[in-house]
């Protein structure tokens, strides 16, 4: 199956058109006032830039909606028009951002096109757009923020509007719908509502600090990584966070990749590197040794803190930072072990998925990113190499019926890859992680190994994750569960809540059992002086799994009242039976309670 | 107690005055070929530094011990003389590194001391020296190495002739039997012979990359450690390993610990620096949030990974690195707290040693480093908050009956400290890790709390470890054990070896077994064609704690033969009774096997 581009498609027309009508409605209803910078079109909508000489607030929306709404009811056709360098200089002649713009334009010696919706409003663009105004049957404004100008905190920060818009009220409606129910499990919020991570003005952007709730969730999902690898003959090592430059260069990750990366630390006329990627870490320690074709294939692991220097305005909760932990490994293997390994990569990423409760064709595909053989500059030229690789990627995708689709000039330089894509809450697919065929860096660091006929060969290299990045998983997870971690996960999985005075002593018993029955279990007692209900709605709040209530009753016939977070009550369950219902639920790593 | 430093003990002057007996010789020797440049001494022995114009090699040694002995048996009396800028310059007109000291001294505007041995020798010293040559009564030239003028790269590198000395024989044999247990447990040579790290001259010095089996034991390490630290009421954390400078200008590190630091990295205007230390990480965390006297004490602990620039020349295997990873945390506490948190901290101190079989008084003691009330530019002004933090520790170390002594100026700027005192194998006791009471960063940092009563009230810190830096405590625990990691530690705890062709089934068989019973063993089935001794030679040169040999009987027995690396056997055995003792010994964490 080929992959429609975004930006052929029809949705990505509509949204470009609606924000030429939303910059139309704005020039009209504040003549003089604000110019006009540039428009933004992804997959969460369109968005207007603007210098407002006064910024507009929430309130203003529903004016600028109701003008749209006017220049859509025309329906105005938008028309494209080649002009030369001259005409449209003219037409932007006020407009500083339009003609920084058109310089680089005439620069680059491009074509300058301009949109015209109706006679009355121009723009410069390269499109494409939709027939008329009244394509769009549904819009809504959704925000009011800044950006700067270029993505670059040097520049002025300007004004930045929000849309959406549909071929259909209804879509409107669903898509306003998922909007909110996203808003709700957004992870900055929950991040901040569950305390589990904060940002430091100090330390600085894009560097989050994990409190002692966040960072349980995460040790929780890094062993079960590890552990799982390791039992899957993952062999996991340990390698330095920085190196000297001469790595990199080796690697030819440097000066390739110099602009995620950090600047260089240079003492004693040496110059260190923050890691970029773990490859070339990995592969001097499997040249530390000769290896035999017996040790193949090496599976080599890491939990690897990596660091990649992303503009401020890029940065988002965990989504985008500037540090985040891989759970990266590099198999380096002989060429006909390759489609075996490819396999049992997919088997531990499916795997995996399975245990946080994501299906794949529902939650995730696969998409398998080819290289184009004619693009010598973009890909490394070696057809055979790219046609054996390529097939041993399709062969296994076909043989375990899994489901994926292809997308042409997506591969990376040194091979073909299979990405993995995450669908959020909104529906939007994102690339989470890769796993990647090199046939490139075995020549550049010459992987060989020997092989059963004594002589010397090259390995080939499999780069892959198994989650992706510590940091976006957590992200993914809080948004998926909306905080409603598998009790094996959350920070705190059971509460004690004696209703009063008299069964304090038995909520001490209570504990001592089930810590004793559940070892490194996380528990609290709540014996705050406030009143049930009250503490019942703070747990609740924190989406604690199991809040066990203890009252005359209970201490009577030694048992418990169990509220699951769901609100569901076992009441009067045995405690021996509640204590293993937990246990069970942890052990199992099961979803539901 | 009060210590004895080294430079003022009777070992120091022996050893300074041995290294000059060698200068005194090699100047006989080898007239014109050589120019002395430097002594060096410490606890490991004394040292000169030359150049020479022919290097010597080992076998020259001898010729220079008898040259020694010599100036030895003639007893010549080591004199004192304070001299002239002009007449030092006389005397060591030919010697440019005695006459760049020579420049240094006089621009300090400091005395001017040579020290003659006889009326023969003469050199730039500060002394001090025992009377006369006689008083070495035996001594030994270890090595020849190399090392750089000044310890600089930059400069020349010089030879370098290492030497011990004692006031008797039966010393000095008995020194250099520990000395040649010492080489055998090295844990450079050990990292090597058993596969545990290794270094990379592309990845950088003082850069350790560590193995699958070296990451296993530290994996096991570092668990362990969090899983105590956890239970005791800490709240593990995970904070960036990098920040903006203007964190460490908050903290005052930058620029007083800048020497020690990394260079700054700049981008977009901004500069990070790698951090040297936790606290203000750790601070930052505790200030996003109000806090209150019922969250105190709060227990901040990470596994941190922190960034110590070290001179190239200084670096050596685990033990001085360029980064490390602190078993790191800070206890914000109330003053009242105080005491209560120390004591708490030495239990964990204590009985994370136990577990590793270090025994306090034998292995490691306590020193109590004190402050100096008068030097105001070396410790923080604050006489109250110094004796009440000193009696603290003092207090807390009596009530316990610790095995400790006092230290005057040893303590740190912002207050008094416990220092954990290891010996290693030579019995040379060193620094391992700090236990230290801070009133300076709670003012800094303003690390305020609401009293009971409402007020906002100043904490006080604990900066502490439990353990030290993975890095060292590997270094130690390997030189310690000499390699024979206690089976929960050990990279490979159990290898299965089938006699022949006959026993292979029955070999998978206990496998399973055993990994059913223990899940996670690190187990081995050595099937290679190679004799059973081989083997055994192979299996014990790994120090694997349990090698279960396979022969006939075995299976026809459902037993095994498990021959423990101690060298003792139990035949025999049954397979169920072999698997609950292994089980056992990796669950109690047990030294035995």
């Amino acid at each position: 199956m080929k992959q429609e581009k975004f930006e052929d498609s029809y949705h990505y027309k509509l949204w470009h058109s609606s924000e030429h009508v939303l910059a139309h409605a704005i020039t009209k209803l504040y003549p003089g006032k604000i110019k006009l910078a540039v428009a933004h079109i992804d997959e969460d909508g369109f968005a207007n830039d603007a210098h407002w000489d006064t910024a507009p607030v929430i309130e203003d929306l529903e004016k600028i909606e109701k003008e749209m709404k006017k220049i859509i009811e025309r329906n105005l056709p938008i028309r494209k028009e080649v002009v030369t360098y001259e005409k449209a200089k003219e037409l932007f002649k006020d407009n500083p951002f339009k003609l920084e713009w058109l310089e680089e334009i005439a620069q680059a010696d491009k074509e300058v096109t301009v949109y015209w919706t109706g006679d009355e409003y121009v723009d410069l663009c390269k499109g494409p757009h939709v027939e008329s105004t009244g394509e769009i049957k549904a819009f809504k404004l959704l925000s009011i923020g800044g950006a700067y100008w270029r993505a670059d905190e040097k520049n002025e920060m300007l004004t930045r509007i929000y849309g959406v818009s549909f071929k259909s009220q209804e879509e409107l409606d669903d898509y306003l719908k998922r909007l909110e129910e996203a808003k709700m499990r957004d992870h900055r919020k929950l991040g901040k509502d569950l305390d589990l991570f904060v940002f430091s003005e100090v330390v600085g952007k894009g560097l989050p600090l994990w409190t002692p709730r966040g960072a349980t969730v995460r040790r929780e999902l890094e062993r079960y990584i590890v552990d799982e690898e390791i039992r899957r003959g993952y062999l996991h090592v340990n390698t330095p966070d920085i190196a000297r430059i001469q790595l990199y260069e080796k690697s030819g990750h440097y000066p390739y990749y110099k602009e995620s990366m950090y600047a260089p630390i240079e003492d004693e006329g040496e110059r260190f590197m923050l890691r970029p990627m773990t490859c070339p870490h990995h592969f001097e320690l499997y040249l530390s040794k000769q290896r035999s074709y017996r040790e193949l294939p090496m599976r080599i692991a890491e939990l690897a803190q990596l660091y990649r220097y992303e503009k401020s305005g890029e940065l988002s909760g965990l989504m985008r930072v500037r540090t985040f932990c891989l759970a990266d490994a590099h198999i380096v293997a002989k060429p006909d072990q390759a489609k075996q390994m490819i396999s049992e990569v997919l088997d531990l990423i499916e795997d995996i998925a399975k245990t946080f409760g994501l299906e794949p064709g529902k939650n995730f595909r696969f998409r398998l990113s080819l290289g184009d053989r004619a693009d010598e500059k973009k890909y490394f030229k070696d057809d055979t190499a790219w046609d054996f690789a390529e097939n041993v990627l399709r062969e296994v995708l076909d043989e375990r019926h899994a489901e994926y689709y292809e997308a042409e000039h997506e591969a990376a330089f040194y091979g073909p890859k299979i990405d993995v894509q995450m669908k959020n809450v909104l529906g939007k697919e994102d690339t989470a992680f890769t796993v990647q065929y090199d046939f490139v860096m075995p020549k550049r660091f010459k992987l060989n190994y020997i092989a059963e006929d004594g002589q010397e060969k090259e390995a080939i290299v499999i780069h892959r994750s198994s989650i992706g990045a510590i940091e976006r998983v957590m992200a993914f997870l809080i948004e998926h569960y909306a905080g409603n971690f598998p009790v094996w996960l959350h920070p705190e999985q059971v509460v004690i809540i004696p209703i009063g005075e008299d069964q304090k002593a038995y909520a001490a018993q209570v504990a001592t059992a089930i810590k004793e029955a559940i070892p490194g279990v996380r528990l609290s007692i709540d014996e705050d002086n406030n009143t049930l209900g009250k503490r019942i709605l703070v747990s609740q709040q924190q989406k604690i799994p199991y809040m066990l209530i203890l009252g005359k009753q209970e201490v009577a016939n030694n048992t418990v009242s169990v509220r699951l977070r769901t609100g569901e009550n076992l009441n009067g369950l045995a405690l021996e039976d509640a204590i293993s219902r937990i246990k069970e639920k942890i052990a199992t790593k099961a979803i539901d309670l």
